[in-house]
Formats: C-alpha cells, structure tokens, sequence
C-alpha cells in the first residue's frame, strides 16, 4: 500500500456522480451516501475539527466526541421530531440483534408479544424471537397476529386480518411488533395497525426511519440499523419512550441492557463512534437538504419516477407488491418470463436487464433470492439516492423495455 | 455542511506528522492509525478499488467484499502465524461485551472459569462473567485464582500466587482467562500462566494483540476490539481454536453464537464492513513494515526510549509498574508530589505537565481515574504511534523534569 494523491474527482456535484467515477448504487444496505457526506468524512478522517486528531482516532471520553454525541442527539431530535420523553441509543449488532435484545429487555416473565409477519427480516425477527424464548428463562409467548406469507409478502395485512393474542383468551401482548418497511420484497406500512390497548408498538425501521416525517408518539420503540437511510454499517439505533426504558428488565447481560447505554449515553465501553458520526453527518445532510418534509417530497418524486417506468410497461415488466402496499424505499419487480417458468425467459431478461444496467452506471440492481424466480431486480432508493439516479434508472426501465419487448 | 476542498496537507511523510497538522496522539484506544492507511481510507471511501462505489456503501454480500474478507483472513493468518485450526472471526460490541459470550459460549452447564484479575478492564471481566453466570441457565462457577489488587495492579502475579479451582476441591476450570496487557494500569504478562490439565487459556488481547509474534497455539481464545493496535471501533476479533469453536454453546441467541459466526463468514447479517476493513488496512500496512518481527522491534524501541527517559529522572517521576512487568503498549508514570498526598503537589505538576505537553503536540497523555491520585500520566505505544511520536514524548519528559524540578 503507497500513499495516494488527493482524488481529483472529489469536486463533482452529486447530480453527476457518475462523472465522477461513482455509480449510481442501488444497494439495500449499506446504501449510498451523500457526495457531500463522503467529502467531508475524507477530512475528518485525517483531522476532526482542528483536533489534530482523525475521527476514527478520536477518544470516546475527550471532550469533542461529549459535543458531537450531544449534536447528533440535538439534530435527530430536531429532524425527527423526537420528544424528549423518548431516548435515542446506539447500539452495535445490526436491527437483527435487536430481535432478541428487544424481548430480553422489554418481554416481562411469561409475557407475550405479538408480531405482524410481513417479509423476510420479519420472518427472521420471529425466528430469533421464539429462540430467545425456548433459551432463556422468560417463558415468553411469541404469537403470530398476522402474516402476509400466503401472498409471498406482496402485501400489507388489513387491520380485520390481525388476530392478536388477546382476542384469542390469552393475555394481551405487552408490545405488537412490525416491519415499517420490507427491505426485500419491497412493501411498507402507509397506516400503522390497530393494537390492543395497553400494548405498545415496536417498529423495526430499520430501511424506512427518517424517509419522512413521522409521528414518534405513535410507537414505544423504534430501532434498525443506519446503513440505510442514515449512514454506515455498526451501529444500530433506538427511539424509546422513557416509561417502557425504565420497566426494562435489569436481569440480562449490562452491555445489553438498554437502561445502560440510556444512563451511559450510548458508551459504557468504545462505542462504534465512526458510525454514531457518520449518522450525525447524514442528519446534518438532512437539515441541508431541508428537512424530512424536503426529504419525502424527494423521495416520492424519485419512486414516483421508477414506479411510473414500470406501470407504463405492465407488458414487460411485473411489480412484485400490491399498488396500495408499494415501498417507496425498495421497488421489485422482474421482466415477464415467457411461460413465467423457474429458469424461463423472465430470469434470462433478468440477468440481461442487471447486465445492461452495469454498464450504463446503474449498479446493484439485482433482488433478493427468497423473493423467488432468481430474485428479480430491486431498487432501493434511499435518502441519499439523488434524483438524476432514479431518473436515469426510469429511463433505462423504458428503453429496455422497448428494446427487448 | 459545504463540500470541502481536498485536504493540502496529506502528503506528509508519517514522520512529521506535526507538520501535516496532525498530533501524536498517546490514546488508550481509539488509538493513532498510520497516515498511510488513512490516505487510503480517504481515497477508498470515494470509490474502492474502481468499484464506483465506497467502502462505506459496499454490499457485505457482493463480490468485492468477499475478496476483501478472503484477503483479510489471509493477512490476519500469515503475519499473525495463526494456524488453519484456528478461526478468525469479527464480531460487534467490543471486548466488553465478550465479558458475557465468552461464558455464554464457553462454560457448560455446572462449569467453572477461571480468572486471573490483574486490572481493571480485568475486574468488569470478573463482573460480567458473574453476572451472566447468576441471570442465565448456566450454573457456572467464576473463580478468581489470583489478583494483583493488592498492590493496585501494579504487578503480573507470580504462577506460586494462583490458586486454580481444581487445587481447591471443586471441578478443574474449563478455561483460565487473562488480560494479556492491563491497558490501565500499564502492565503486561510477559509470560504464560501454567494453566490446569484439561483447560484451555482465554486472553483478552485488546490492547496487545499483533504488538509481537506470539504463539497462538498456547490460547484456546483470543479476543479483543480492533481499535488499538488493529485498527477503529466497531469490530472486535475473536481467534479461537476450532474443537473449542465445535464444543461452544448453540442453546443462546443466534447472534450470540461462535459458531454461527464461523459459519457465516462472521456476517449473518450486515457486518461493521468499514471497521473490518480496517483491520484489513492494518494487516497490510504490518506487511509492509516487514511483519511482527519488525513492529516488535520498533515497538521494543519506541517503549524503552520513554521508559529510560522516566528511570533517568526518579528523583521526578513515580512509574506505576513494577519493572518486569512494565507494558510496552501502556506507559504510566506521574510526578512525584509533595508529600504525595491527594491533590497536593503531584496532581498539580501532572496537571502542568498534561497541559504543557499539550502545547508540544503530545496529546492525550492523561491518565485513568482508576489509578488514583487523579490519574497520572499514561502513554499509549500501539503500533501506529511512530518511532518519532516515542522520541517527542521522550525528549519532553526529560525536558520537563529539567525545568521543573
């Protein structure tokens, strides 16, 4: 490894990134980011704020990281609403940690929580859940109160579909968990569900929070990882409301505990302070832009574009999910197979349709394997996804089509 | 937040690091890098190896990271000597949170563990261990075979001083586990403890790992977080032997399990990719110094000049370590006071000292509360502090003697 020379392409806008040597990447996470972000991350990595010190060197106990911690918290709770009767944490292991760190905190022995399946990770998120419970000493009930499973998750159940756990003579769950957004067969909830009184609502945000403005009072906690919407891989974040915080259970391991990191401010030992950061620069990034009320304009416009490409090729092209239901983060779809057979025409348009769109700058493309049918194509439009890329993906969408149809 | 310029100053060489507005940095962790791995830290976060698309944005299951892991693993094992039935894995929570998957992985129903405790990283080991012992299944035993608390950890208990479980009447202990560097207190196992038949060692190596050659096959585990002599936060390491890694625990939550690790390629779900490649970056960059066998030489080097610069000037300074067991990642010392009693003279010229080093570049010098008195002073000497930062910080150690005595 030599040293290298400063990059000459870092001074292109974002709306030409691909003039940059950057490709339009519409990975599921982690994700794009902001040109801005990067450009300014490459300073701080060689010297944070004057410091003398780059951020990844930089102490978790000094006095820069105390005010970037509590400018992060003032800028998140700025952007996102947060009241203050709720907590921000960080924490590491990614949202699929939190499918046992949620019940081992906030299950009580012998309670119940219900969960509404809607995906994959919400499949997972049940998986590990009941795990949690047949290893640990919680004798906790997991209950299935819906599941969009039948319909290979193309949609998002109706309120008349949710049986929970008190409808069925059994006590009420303590919380009701969902899926906010469906990362790989590309749904999310436009409503939040009705639940049992007394519950409260557990959100895994973990690729749609921050799309929008949303109502946080609405919700008890909400986690996911930021390498979606708000930044890089490890660190993971936690919107919690102080009253459910302070019933958590103190009889886990401390470094899962979230009454720990609330009372140590997310650092009871070397926090992933790069990625807390990076989360601060995307929240910054955020403000710039204009807000999450800016952001959502954005962000429907930039659905709006690659959904519109699709809908005006319903001969070529399949959505995968229920229009009703359509993610405005993660869009699937696949090309028509001829005679729709697994190894059919549809997956040779497939892999020609990624292949065709590498070259024209228009990267990762390709969809998830348990969607079926060798996964399709996704595209995920995050925050940092900048206009110019769903407008050249919605173009390639129709010029495709109309070469290959 | 503007777009910034590209930075004027990341052409300097790494030895005058002072003239590229950079500090030497003596932090305990997070910890200096070389400047050479974060100009190429710079230079990937805008597009990796012409991927067009950053380190920080790219996919965990694309083909670039599976090269990169592959390479990772390949550099761990050939300049750390790590055999092939050992596995390396990257987990998240630091060695913090190994304090509770180490048991929770290790010890079987009924078991005991072992602890040396020679610290305080060493102590909250302690701590943890017993506390996952009395809130899980577990039934394990944790007992401590020696302490150096005695004289505040000031020393590496002699192998007559350690009074293993099985010489006392209960069952032999599973593992014996160590704090190879005492990251606080400054001391340093420079030998092996002579463990039990039967049991294998467990050391947390976080402030020490990679500082030498080392046998790893006198471990059964070894673990820590990266971010001292190995890289930034995020990631912690674990190497562990594989009929150990075959035996460990699967009755606990999934991403809590070795094995599952091991399996997955230490990504079941999306790893800290950014903080993983640092480590890569840090592996490479020991390549490129000629292997542990010269870093031990430089950090032997580094070390003995700030330890001579200390033993020159007694009359002045109080070192915390008893000499043979002195870290050579860790250095503490303090000004001797007047009268040495709390907040007398020595705190006070500590004070002077940390601020006038301060002034002279030498930043982060203070010492851990834990040590009393206020905390002294503590040097860090991890790999990437250079030869130039250990020859500053001694020359202005006699310098402030000089004028201050």
């Amino acid at each position: 490894m030599t040293a290298i020379s400063p990059h000459a392409s870092v001074s292109a806008p974002a709306s030409e990134a691909r003039t940059s040597g950057r490709v339009f990447n519409f990975g599921a996470g982690p994700s794009t980011l902001p040109d801005d972000v990067l450009k300014q991350i490459q300073q701080d990595v060689w010297n944070y704020r004057g410091s003398g010190i780059g951020i990844l060197e930089l102490s978790h106990r000094g006095k820069e990281y105390d005010k970037l911690i509590a400018e992060i918290d003032d800028d998140l709770r700025a952007i996102g609403n947060i009241p203050r009767n709720y907590k921000i944490l960080f924490m590491t292991g990614g949202a699929t940690s939190q499918n046992y760190i949620v019940p081992a905190n906030l299950l009580p022995p012998g309670g119940t929580a219900d969960h509404i399946v809607t995906g994959y990770w919400a499949e997972n998120t049940l998986a590990d859940a009941r795990q949690y419970a047949s290893c640990s000493n919680t004798k906790a009930t997991i209950h299935v109160a819906a599941t969009s499973a039948d319909k290979n998750h193309s949609y998002i159940p109706a309120d008349a579909d949710i049986k929970y756990s008190a409808s069925q003579g059994r006590g009420g769950p303590t919380y009701v968990h969902i899926t906010s957004n469906n990362t790989i067969y590309g749904t999310q909830w436009h409503r939040l569900p009705k639940i049992p009184e007394g519950a409260f609502l557990v959100s895994d945000a973990c690729s749609d929070f921050f799309w929008k403005p949303i109502d946080v009072t609405k919700f008890g906690v909400i986690y996911g990882g930021a390498q979606k919407n708000m930044g890089t891989t490890g660190c993971s974040f936690i919107v919690i409301r102080d009253d459910i915080l302070e019933r958590a259970n103190k009889d886990i391991p401390r470094m899962l505990q979230y009454g720990v990191f609330s009372r140590e401010e997310s650092r009871p030992n070397t926090p992933p302070t790069f990625a807390i950061y990076t989360v601060g620069l995307m929240a910054k990034w955020i403000k710039a832009q204009g807000g999450l009320a800016a952001l959502e304009k954005l962000n429907r416009e930039k659905a709006g574009l690659v959904y519109a490409a699709l809908d005006a090729n319903t001969g070529f092209y399949t959505p995968h999910v229920r229009k009703e239901d359509r993610s405005f983060m993660n869009i699937t779809f696949a090309c028509k197979g001829v005679g729709a057979k697994e190894g059919g025409g549809g997956m040779e348009m497939d892999a020609r349709f990624l292949a065709d769109a590498g070259k024209a700058g228009l990267a990762v493309l390709k969809g998830h394997r348990a969607m079926g049918h060798g996964g399709g194509m996704r595209a995920s439009l995050y925050n940092a996804m900048p206009l110019a890329g769903a407008q050249a993906l919605a173009e390639f969408i129709g010029d495709f089509a109309k070469k290959n149809g």
